[in-house]
């Protein structure tokens, strides 16, 4: 977007967070979702149980109708000119699941914008079409942009229409970090079918481990990898301490680019997480070492696609290996730590060996389904059908009678 | 397409228009859309009246489950091989509010093509697989050929679908056309909720405007810009010829490549329209000035990426500021005017400003969402179901206790 | 796919057919669809059978809403990084008669194998979000490793789909056998509507030859163009020997290079075809000509695009004239043969001349649409749901007054 165009919105762009916050929702409700921190404690228990509910219904085929038939009226734009498959299709399958139209838009060149039409304009033609814009983008903070502008529509009484940040550039993902915190609460429950390999796990855990608690609260949660300019480990890390009592281990190569930033460090620990910073795995902590305390390890890519030259000549000395997940390392976790990786993973680093998927412990497949259930649900929630979705859950799950438990 | 792929259509494409017409429908019904000129009054009233019902019906959660409901069994192809997004989502979107599925080819590198198949080998794989082709091509006149073939297919007893004509070059774009007329017809009915500001408006209009009436009959409408190539400038003003009492003024620079042909001023002459030319909304028009008499400006952009370099030598010493819209010039006009026009606007060149989005004159965003209702309402008409959706919209404006005209 | 990745699966692939086949079955019942060596002749008559039914039930709206209402839970990904219009939008189209919602992924720039993810994550994640994911890919055998990468993965209880080949490189393109099978039943039955021009032309058929029969078994076929290279011939000629008493006869240059390979022709003679090799259709074949013994003809395109810098030299004193049709031709052909062709036809060589096309023995626009109905017949049959087909048929045809034969 060229800078002219920014002249109405540069100076709310530049405005702290925390006064943009209440702009992008009416009350407490979200109307718009560009940033993590949008997502209260209170929103993200909302939307991960209806997306729990949203798996339970979804597994009869009368549920899934049900479900199809909730957004029959909805039409969606995907716009997708930053490439991104897997968000994509996540978003499309989760549209899908609940009825909602889907259009994409995915190759810039195929739009007006050849025709020197502003991003502004495009934005206003596909919120005459669509009833919400689903999108990402290589400029940072259009997605924000174009938020402040359905506002200023609405104020007006002009169509106005949602907003969902799907990724953009290097910054905010909102949706990555809400389904990685739906990722590791469903570990931590302990007690998902899929996510265990028995219903009575948690009590088995308990023998060994007699403090276990279920729930995020607590927990250990180790970050490895790209951990300073990664947005996934930003915005997680931020919105885990909405949870008590967080342990957050950052391991890293000791490079003053690479390790966690001294900023997001104090915003951590001034929201009361304890923060450590390792260099390896086999770093010592309490009586062990790193990688035996952990509950959750958060793997990463190494980005290099971000490498500056520059960059490139700082870390050609730095021994990257420690990075590197193996499976001895997996064999000395917790019985029932969760390994995550925002995906994609970097085929010839490594990162994660193909070797390590099949243990138990490897969630990073179950997180990329995890994204579309979460988004289905925060779809329900924006377009206020999650109401429906318990009511149908409540009658479902009280029918079905293969069913013990009330966790799903 | 190639030339001797043309041979058996070659004699057909070179016949007049009014020769034509009939071939592209059954009896008064339209088959086919490829040419402006096959709206009569009667489907122009009949199909914006649908467009109005479908709108008024899409309000509620049943109704649009309804409108879903109406077309499942009809599946579109979208050819598009000349980009469009605007035109493309506008299609995709009205079908979706019929419950029609769509399928896209947009990249020509993705077909058969490559392979050495003919255009016609692939319009006959549209219809083997689709109920209906839109297309929307560079090759002028091929969505014509593509309807003779499907006429000639079903002749003989073989599969035959409906072709839409969604613009080809420089050509004809019927429906562009159609969803001009319908916003016109909109702007000058002076009583819809989001086209004015109160529901006593007419009312208060006649108070100054005694004269005043509603519909399109009478009234003066403007074309501004690039008036001789602009595909839409052409079909707008025949089609408009279609009411009584038309004035039509169109305003460009005085060089006899970017005025009005003189060929097209005689038809609508012959038409018993009122034409005239200006240079600039300044020149003296009755006892004021251009801009103070219109009912209705249709602007559009200067289409530079047609001119040849002899036209950039040609036009180098013309001041081209006059065709830029101004808000001094804006504050000039009507309070009820209404300024279209067909998008994308150019935003280097700027002939209408961003600053006159918020006047309650500015339809172009309207006209674009227009575009959608009015593209469903042809799509009803073509397979049949607008007089379902009359008698849904009777029943439903019955049951609304908050509806209090029967206009909406 | 890196040579590393095929470490799992490398032994696998080298294994013979009829070792593999079982592996993407369930007891009879099959799971993936890799070869076309999998169709037996029961599944073949079931999937046909089936296939008859959806196009019947289809001709009513009701139909199509049943129809639509079988596959509301299915989610499909369309993976074809390997462009081809017409078997994507075939699939596509049987997509959306069933209900079955789609995503597409047709660029591979578009997707995370920019960030070095390996194929086989991709594949993982499509299986993630989708049901069943319907692939065509440059690379041999990669929907192969893909089936049983799923199978390895269903063996550890996680989640696993089915795969569909919608053809790989020169490699198998199984749909396309099933959908050239069930044209020439369609073709060789003599009662459809649409495949002959009377209800009673059988009957008329047999009074000048009175052993004709109806079906496949015992009949002529011949195949014209490029035999040896051409997918579909190997195919098609091997699903052909599941029925009794077949001939065989291969039209083409008489070059090693392009005649019928040693290997294919001993494999169909031991499977009780009679085989014959001809270099022109004017070729003595019995008391008159190949042309006129053929029951059906299978003309394909010479794919020159295969031909590598030796192969043009070699070719170049061949003369191909022989293997384009004429109406010369046609006109000698028994009146109820089937000329049938994969599509696309390459229009500068002309193996079949557009002058063809409204012959009442020109099968091969029918045989597109054949792909569609077929096509839709076998995602039925892999989810199930083709006996509720066969049970709405049975009420449809019941109800159906002004049907009068239980063949359609």
């Amino acid at each position: 977007m060229k800078k002219e165009q920014f002249y109405d919105y540069e100076s709310r762009l530049s405005r702290p967070i925390n006064v943009k916050i209440p702009e992008l929702q009416t009350g407490e409700r979200l109307r718009h979702v560009i940033f993590a921190d949008q997502f209260t404690r209170g929103i993200l228990e909302r939307v991960t149980r209806t997306a729990d509910r949203i798996r339970t219904v979804h597994k009869s085929k009368d549920g899934c109708r049900f479900l199809r038939e909730l957004l029959p009226h909805i039409k969606a734009m995907l716009y997708f000119t930053q490439p991104s498959t897997r968000t994509f299709l996540s978003f499309m399958s989760a549209c899908q699941l609940l009825g909602v139209s889907c259009a994409e838009v995915r190759d810039p060149k195929t739009s007006s914008e050849s025709k020197r039409e502003s991003p502004i304009d495009s934005m206003r033609m596909f919120s005459s079409y669509f009833d919400i814009v689903i999108m990402r983008s290589n400029q940072p903070q259009f997605a924000e942009c174009c938020a402040y502008l359905m506002n200023d529509l609405g104020e007006t009484s002009r169509r106005s229409v949602p907003i969902i940040n799907a990724g953009a550039g290097a910054d905010e993902h909102p949706t990555q970090a809400l389904l990685d915190i739906y990722t590791i609460q469903r570990a931590l429950t302990f007690d998902h079918p899929k996510d265990s390999s028995k219903w009575t796990w948690f009590e088995e855990l308990r023998q060994t481990e007699p403090g276990l608690r279920r729930g995020i609260g607590g927990k250990k949660i180790g970050f490895c990898g790209d951990v300073r300019r990664g947005r996934t480990v930003r915005s997680l890390s931020r919105l885990l301490t909405l949870y008590d009592d967080m342990s957050m281990y950052f391991v890293s190569p000791p490079h003053p680019k690479l390790r966690i930033a001294p900023e997001m460090k104090s915003l951590l620990i001034d929201r009361k997480a304890e923060v450590r910073e390792f260099s390896t795995f086999d770093d010592p902590c309490g009586s062990s070492s790193v990688i035996e305390n952990l509950d959750v390890l958060y793997m990463t890519r190494l980005q290099r696609e971000h490498n500056s030259p520059e960059d490139e000549a700082d870390f050609a000395n730095l021994d990257f290996n420690p990075y590197r997940l193996t499976s001895k390392l997996v064999a000395r976790m917790k019985p029932y730590a969760a390994i995550l990786h925002p995906f994609p993973r970097d085929e010839e680093f490594g990162e994660i060996p193909t070797s390590i998927d099949a243990d138990p412990r490897a969630f990073y497949f179950r997180q990329a389904r995890n994204g579309m259930w979460v988004r289905a649900a925060l779809l329900a929630y924006l377009f206020d059908v999650d109401s429906q979705i318990a009511d149908y859950y409540e009658k479902y799950t009280a029918e079905t009678k293969d069913y013990n438990t009330g966790v799903l």
